[in-house]
């Protein structure tokens, strides 16, 4: 199993940490904007369905992250979009949440999707965007679950909104087996 | 909307009915050899994220759908296949099973995945067929209240095996809506 971030992620966190003052080293940095590009680069490299879908990192503050994806290559027979990219990003992005949250709190594991429910509420015509945030609670006793028996699980809810209303509703559980040193 | 099967498709019906002694004409003919060739190609002219994975329709008895898919345009990160291309392919199983027990009753209607849910029991490292077969049942009894509403939805499962064991589980819930002539 790899992890999804090749070694250049920490070449990119490495780099980011060596512009700012020597304290910084004290308390890893996390540069987000480069994690985001670096998550997109990833994914159209190691996951060609993903590149064939377009879809790229757009933010992540640290809590909330979100996925952009254009309709094109994800039309349906509908025009509008097909329900199995709706869900594909969903289920990537609540994947990348959780490789995210472990990564902020110098963690590692490997991370498989456990199972899901999704609910299609609108049609979804033209480019959509992904929005996954963790609870802070249920994390942090996710992660302690992790520390102190090296498995755990996560649940976690992904929305894509259209015209200004919900469209897609997906939660997810993911498994987590913490990487033996 | 348009239905999925372009007028490609009535005039592959018509061939094959021709093929064959004047009373088929009697009883519609479906040549279900010829319609997986086609829904194949319908997908994969008009659902462009479909092409990318490959899938093709392999074979359909009247009960029974089954959908191949290589592997290698939906690897992962960790060499096995992406989550939301099994989900992909299990949500369009579900819907062409919809699709093509409406044609068999000489029905038409519009088909919307309405919600589903999936459980990833075993990784898949390889080729995969997802499979879907009707209950005969339920089929009949939304048949007879599309008739009589104009509106029914279906329940359905789709599965993939894999080394002889279950590896996912999905259903779905297809919402379907009488075409008015």
């Amino acid at each position: 199993m790899r992890p999804i971030i090749a070694p250049a992620f920490y070449r990119v966190a490495a780099e980011a940490r060596s512009a700012f003052s020597p304290h910084a080293i004290l308390q890893p940095m996390i540069d987000r904007s480069a994690l985001c590009d670096e998550l997109t680069a990833t994914w159209h490299r190691e996951i060609p369905i993903v590149a064939a879908m377009g879809a790229t990192v757009e933010s992540y503050d640290g809590r909330s992250l979100a996925v952009r994806t254009p309709m094109e290559p994800n039309r349906n027979v509908h025009g509008t979009t097909f329900a199995g990219s709706l869900y594909s990003v969903c289920v990537l992005t609540g994947w990348v949440a959780v490789w995210l949250a472990l990564r902020e709190h110098g963690l590692d594991g490997t991370i498989y999707a456990a199972e899901s429910a999704v609910q299609y509420r609108k049609a979804v015509a033209g480019d959509f965007v992904c929005r996954c945030t963790t609870d802070a609670e249920a994390l942090d006793a996710g992660l302690v679950q992790l520390k102190e028996s090296g498995r755990a699980s996560f649940d976690l809810a992904c929305t894509i909104d259209h015209g200004g209303k919900r469209a897609v509703a997906f939660t997810g559980r993911y498994v987590v087996h913490a990487k033996r040193p």
